[in-house]
């Protein structure tokens, strides 16, 4: 990676500037609204009937009005967010180290998800050669995924010391760069730029169909999106800081995956979380330049959790209403936006009967008709998850450590 | 309805005509594209690894080349198409006997899927009133769908003797007016309104990035659409007839659920149909006004059929790699232009080393997760249905008929 000292500093301009040179790599993806998904939205939970518990009683229950705008990244390249702190960060390098020196020693990092393919991509777009260390126990069509971007898969143990000596050893032997999935500055610059478009395409939208916005109100109120490693809502926080639009982010909190929510109540970052929450990207705990960031009030507005059966209904609404195929992850904004009291009791109170228009970021799409089925046909499944032993796919609980 | 003889003539002009009329009630859905998909549909199903069976020869497999552009109607206003037919023939209706007239008579369908809601909505949104007759067997999500836009749902047996004699006694007792699913002109001339946009969407897509068109090549050449009762592609010909882009039709096999295509090699039309493809949508045999315009060479260049597996395959596809949520009956396009061996190499004869784009039509997007869960959780369910006794969802074979 670019030395960290010689990173741009966390502010809004570079956001701008990481923009500019990523755009012709990645996708625009597209902002889309949704009728249903509004009224649902304004509707209390306990006007409501969207198979959601009713244990919320009348009086006092949120009535908030929001109007959501969707940033599609699940249409980015490779299906997720990631795309764009990959690109960004192998730009980087290139810029500062030269193209012929990063293609004679390679990129490398550890990764089952979506950070491994953004990586692969990116590198293949430059010639560049990448090296990425999966656990043996990673689901075939992950490892083919990362494959057919050209990509060098190399196997290891799945706790982080494993992965971590295996990408020592293919450091010693090709001089590659670790280029991490979320704790570098130029990680979280490029995730950061999805919040610019998104801001300039709603303010397009309610110009060019007033029933979206309401009268006098011409821009987004405010953005939400998910929370794991952080890389992303930090870079949101970065981009936004100065405009007036608050930044909002959504955690799951089965198993403690509220790792962030929880830090910040207690004013010190949770280093190791151990979850098998179904918001499979969500699982990490916030990295330590990310965390600088969101414990800044200017920066970050709350953080919010979910539990796994909103979360689970807010992605069959997604789907089913919006037609928008995402994944778990990605659920997680709209979940809290539905079902989060707290957060509907803050948005009633702070923007009155006008309501706001939200962001909601939908970070990525890498799911399966396979996972979907086994989320949805198995009711007993909560139960059997209860004991903390087995995951959705029969995985094994590794433990997830901040870099 | 409009009486038919007072209808305007089958042609592209009055499918423009349409368009205006309707166009302030209905989304410009989006048309987009996914380099993924470009590349499977341009590779042989020899050398594809994509979980089709591999029981094709090498030699004399097909090798087109295509660049799909999807019409996404799953995100219409309803979740499908069926917006467009039904608010074209509500306002000619309006036009023709004046609004207090129809408020004061209403309208009345029979159907348990899209057009029924279509009908429902553009109902509410006249002040109409909507009759809508449903077989007592319907799934309880499309009955109160129905009843959500304020529709009398009202309950009938399921065969089609038993819903037209509940549609006759409404008739008799409220004087309201019949709209037919598809076999009447101002439904067919809504429902082909949709390739107008598509023909100029394609267009602007393709001179804003070169990259989805190749040189010299700025348009369509053709579009392919699925075909239940014929609605849709009927319109969809008729819009495009004199473009120079052919018009395909697209058909689920099973069970004889590929009633056009049969006709078509037999010369007479096919009146019954008794299946219960996954496609539900397309379990209805054409009608007579669409067939009319189908079995015109200079309005539609053929029809070609798919499997089960291959509908699910491209369902599947769709989903995982372009992200986008639609209903079995949509995949049928994507599948035939996948897996169909006729259809592609006509494709490589006729379109030679530059290929084609081609219009892809998914027509709506209205399933649930729990309908995917069903289908890609149960592998021994196509041997279940072989009987041909029950369907997916437990429901019993209705014969369906021609209105």
């Amino acid at each position: 990676m670019a030395n960290v000292a010689s990173c741009s500093p966390l502010t809004r301009e570079s956001v701008q500037t990481a923009h500019k040179r990523i755009e012709q790599y990645i996708h625009r993806t597209p902002v889309v609204t949704c009728e249903t998904l509004n009224q649902i939205a304004s509707t209390s939970q306990f006007e409501r009937q969207d198979g959601q518990p009713d244990d919320i009683p009348n009086d006092g229950v949120a009535r908030p009005k929001l109007r959501l705008f969707f940033k599609c990244e699940n249409q980015q390249r490779i299906g997720a967010f990631k795309a764009r702190g990959a690109f960004h960060a192998l730009g980087r390098l290139i810029e500062e180290q030269g193209l012929e020196n990063v293609r004679r020693k390679g990129v490398v990092t550890h990764s089952s998800g979506n950070h491994a393919q953004a990586l692969a991509l990116a590198a293949k777009t430059h010639g560049v050669p990448a090296h990425i260390v999966m656990p043996t126990i990673s689901t075939p069509s992950k490892i083919s995924g990362t494959r057919s971007h050209g990509a060098n898969v190399i196997f290891s143990g799945s706790t982080s010391d494993e992965r971590e000596a295996v990408v020592a050893e293919v450091i010693q032997n090709t001089g590659a760069t670790l280029v991490p999935p979320y704790d570098h500055p130029d990680i979280i610059l490029g995730q950061g730029t999805q919040a610019l478009e998104l801001e300039e395409q709603a303010e397009n939208l309610i110009a060019q169909d007033a029933s979206l916005g309401v009268p006098g109100k011409t821009r987004l109120d405010a953005v939400i999106a998910p929370i794991g490693g952080g890389g992303m809502l930090s870079g949101i926080c970065t981009a936004l800081q100065g405009t007036g639009i608050k930044v909002f982010g959504a955690e799951p909190n089965f198993e403690g995956a509220n790792d962030a929510e929880l830090g910040l109540k207690q004013g010190k970052r949770i280093e190791k979380v151990k979850t098998l929450t179904i918001a499979d990207g969500l699982r990490t705990p916030v990295g330590a330049i990310p965390w600088t960031v969101i414990t800044d009030k200017e920066k970050l507005a709350g953080i919010y959790s979910v539990t796994e059966e909103q979360i689970k209904a807010a992605l069959k609404l997604a789907m089913e209403r919006a037609k928008l195929f995402i994944e778990p992850s990605a659920a997680t904004t709209l979940a809290v936006v539905l079902y989060n009291e707290e957060f509907r009791k803050l948005v009633e109170k702070e923007a009155g009967p006008e309501g706001w228009n939200v962001g909601i970021v939908l970070s990525g799409g890498n799911t399966t008709v396979e996972a979907i089925a086994k989320l949805f046909a198995a009711p007993a499944r909560s139960e059997d998850r209860a004991g903390g032993k087995v995951g959705m796919n029969g995985e094994k609980v590794a433990e997830n450590v901040a870099g």
